[in-house]
């Protein structure tokens, strides 16, 4: 089959000919993949921003985490799954039996793979294999192909979104920074959990109008203080909560800024330093608040929030075949919303 | 009466003839000041750290935001305090009605005067006037003077530990760095509200020695690495939970380092930077979490637990004289526990 | 002044000529009434429901407990209000300094009072007096009068909902019992807090629809089951949270039987009884949660949500000299939304 | 090999030989029961009183659900276990896929099996048969047979005390009600987990007396009144929490009583009923909790207390054919702790 792999740090992906996956497990299932999301984290993959936190994984490997498809086959022990059934894909092949797991929380399980980022072939592929906690049955009538994009820029948007709507009632302000793929997502899902009011943020005046029509309720233009006096502007005390999908350039150091006397800095973009006197942390009550991913169950509260109508999809699909163009593209600021492979 | 105030920053205080307080509002109430405790923020405060924070507050001022003594006098407002009440002091003089205080968090309150900090006369002096909504009444029997450090020491570390007390169940790890006026206090609270196992953090063998006395189960001398090998020995996944009273040299960098995945560093201390990639937020979810001293109700539950026995204080009376000396040996790390001054 | 009161249990109320509200203390405000909501509690306290409960309150006095208006008077330590001012009222006057109040719990302040409930006279008046901690201002174009229903029955909803806010996620199906003055704001607060599935129930067709409107997803006519089947049959796993707004008749034996497994039962009407199995308790790990109005805190918000456009309210206007007509029009069921008297 | 099983509601169970379990599915293990402890339950269960709340399942099977021992056999999928491992089992057999399951609330999965409750053969046996996913693998040097009683009374306790712990700060009041096998454990962990003052309530002097040498601060005669008058000397605002491990006779009418406002009655015991009028629901803002046994992580934290010594086990053990006798005497009152049946 066809498959796209990094070969090499700071090289492009290549278009190469690989093996089918095959079945070596009974909790196995194997994936004809319909669609696959282009995120920026596969930019940061090919920068080598990930190597080290991963271990060195070997290369070559497929990348592309964000999957959508129908199953293709099953090992011996799943038995709620058959071929030809739609399915969204969690991001991690998780134990289910770790304290993580157990908990929840599975993107800290202490044996979970992650096709696509840690080694393990991803979906950039027109196959790939993962494990049946992976797989998320999606109604008979659907279409897998244009969701992929809720596999992991959708859960990431979600997950960071609940986890904070206990701070986010009648009045408070909420800051989204960065209206690409996941903020896209962002704005739609605080609209249906929360009543706050929404500031998005971005460098791109097109980038505010599209906010403003998925539901915020101001749009920033981002200048050279990062849209700081801008956001005070509307929100006098500050804002209750700042959600970052950028993380880096200015966007650390503006963000904790932004944040009212006991605010949430929740960060889900990478790649820059939060660089913070420990005095603000003190003077006024700051929080910074990580994001990996989500869980099994918020992805499946997010695929019901799509079925509701209440949180859609901006997407382009190209060919696989295109894969180290369009993340050219996407380097580049070009893609609106999300772009999905589909093989 | 005596006063010591500040008349510069980086110049030592001096010992002051100032008048006496004076009942200007229903609910003023002068206090008989029985001890003031000495705390890191005082040097802070001479050192200039607080300057910009605070709006550069006019000179001199008395400084002490640490007290407990007696009531002296009492506003036409205030009806259940009388004169010769034993009492212990809430840092801050809230208002009551804004919406941080309607939910408790007096230390947001958005007209809030801060004695011994913002400029408003603290209680290194004879007396001191504060609040109705500051005084906490003792038991009649109790004698408030040694009593002092728990309104600002014991408070802080109060609410910094209880906040986090959903993350520490039987065979968490929380560590907690710098065993001075607040850390004592942290390890004894931990051991009353918490099954975690504790590791005290300390560049100093007695004070390790000290910890362990109050209940930490292992102690780690601080060296190069700022005791991060050690702790990672202790709780191979890393620690849940990071309480940092010191928050500058190399704390705020190796603190971080520290956590398990979805682990928590709690500032306390402050003076330093957090200087911390954004893809560790993500790639560990980790979070970093405030705090600013504690509410009232936090400070009747700590008394109530000191009350109960289970959280002792170790402190040295000096003279109120002595506080330029005092506020010396503090610098050059000679006072073991807190020291108190009493007029 | 004309006021409505209370003579005897089981008696319609009498409009009165008595003296109008003076200052006596401090904090003390009056507030000309511009409007006073109807509620199914004026009804309970006639039957004398609560006379126990309130320990056998002096007859007569002026009921009342759900008011707007204009400040007219205010005490010496009032800074923030001054008369003209349109104002909401909190329903309680709270002292500010107990844990509760420190905490936020208004309602459950040790030394609060109940104008309109308790003896204190309440709001069926041409003026009343409360605490400055009872006064929300609104905006200085609002017309308080209509807005009188949010005191009481709209607080009392939002309070309600906001507190099983973490149980209510997409995919979650919550039941709203008696679509009347509380449970059509329910409706509309669990639409702007919540993406759960809304069933309404009533007795009342009318109600239904008028439900539908307002944003539930279905509706249950209550027949001989009291909704039980249908609800079932709409949410096959049961419900995970029911809200009671009826809490007499049938409804505290379904109410439980509508659950999921470790669903929750919000009660909010009252003069019935709940009888269930501790089985139940154990055996579906079920739970029942109380409501007594809600925080001061609470209310402002609701008031934000209105300024939103988010909740909105329903109700008629009559005459002050007609409330007595208008408790027997309650009683009958023939008040759509909410009745408000206008002095 | 032997087994106690029963074959009829109302009758005594019986010693049967049956066949040895059987491995059938890759995730099953089979396990050589060390020691099955004696509940209340299973009076419960050959009362009939779960007949319909599970279904009426078929008879006889083996009853047993609080079980320790030695990993005996495993399925071919499971691989981080071997035999002569000493485990301790969650009483269910959850499958790791449902939301419950993957949200951490193992006894809410939709497709478990209860071994020795729902018709599943339990551990009244030489041997059992339960999945991986209820293993709780326990130190090599660990004799489990004395443990059994972790397995249900203990987990239980556990999981009703820690879902309270928000509530429990220094001044609260806590009671537990019924000091036998769980509630002795309750009363150890609350010591472990809160600092809260523990108040016993019991209708035996000796269990008093047990009460509190495991740490209660008071212990209360439960007399004609069920405690009440004592329990409000002790704590006159009410108390915010109680425990009921009896959950029938007076207690469920008593233990409302019990509370403060805002208070908090946690069911754990069953067989009687809660009648409550709605209003103290309202007017006391009080809450009702179920509790289901807890969770695979809850029993995993529990062994941790106990090998901190935090938490022991007071156990008698009797041969497995005196499994009669034993509930005999556990319906007499006559089992201080718990009854441990050895095979």
């Amino acid at each position: 089959m066809k498959a796209a792999r990094i070969h090499g740090y700071n090289e492009p992906i290549m278009i190469d000919d690989v093996a089918d996956p095959q079945i070596t497990d009974p909790t196995d299932v194997i994936i004809k993949v319909g669609g696959a999301g282009v995120c920026r984290t596969d930019l940061h993959i090919l920068e080598g921003v990930w190597k080290d936190a991963l271990a060195d994984p070997v290369l070559p490997y497929t990348i592309g985490h964000e999957n959508a498809g129908w199953v293709e086959q099953v090992g011996s022990g799943v038995k709620h799954l058959k071929p030809g059934d739609p399915v969204i894909l969690h991001p991690l092949m998780s134990c289910g039996l770790c304290p993580a797991c157990r908990a929840g929380q599975d993107m800290h399980c202490i044996a979970g793979r992650f096709p696509g980022l840690d080694g393990t072939d991803g979906g950039y592929a027109e196959y790939m294999k993962t494990s049946v906690r992976a797989v998320v049955p999606l109604s008979p009538d659907i279409d897998p192909v244009a969701l992929a994009p809720f596999a992991d820029a959708g859960i990431t948007a979600y997950h960071a979104v609940k986890k904070l709507v206990p701070l986010l009632y009648p009045g408070s302000f909420v800051v989204v920074i960065g209206i690409g793929g996941l903020g896209h997502f962002a704005i739609q899902i605080l609209r249906a959990l929360t009543p706050a009011t929404i500031i998005a943020v971005d460098t791109h005046k097109a980038r505010l109008a599209f906010a403003e029509r998925l539901g915020a309720h101001y749009g920033v233009l981002a200048g050279s203080d990062g849209g700081l006096k801008d956001v005070v502007g509307i929100a006098p005390r500050g804002a209750d909560v700042v959600f970052d999908f950028v993380g880096e350039h200015c966007t650390p150091a503006v963000a904790p800024s932004m944040l009212a006397k006991g605010g949430t800095y929740s960060v889900i973009g990478y790649g820059g330093q939060v660089s913070t006197p420990t005095l603000d942390f003190v003077n006024r009550e700051i929080n910074i608040v990580g994001n990996l991913v989500g869980t099994y169950n918020e992805l499946v509260e997010l695929m019901e929030l799509h079925r509701q109508g209440r949180v859609s999809i901006s997407a382009q699909q190209y060919p696989l075949a295109d894969a180290p163009d369009v993340l050219k593209m996407l380097d580049r600021g070009e893609i609106i919303g999300r772009a999905v492979l589909v093989p």
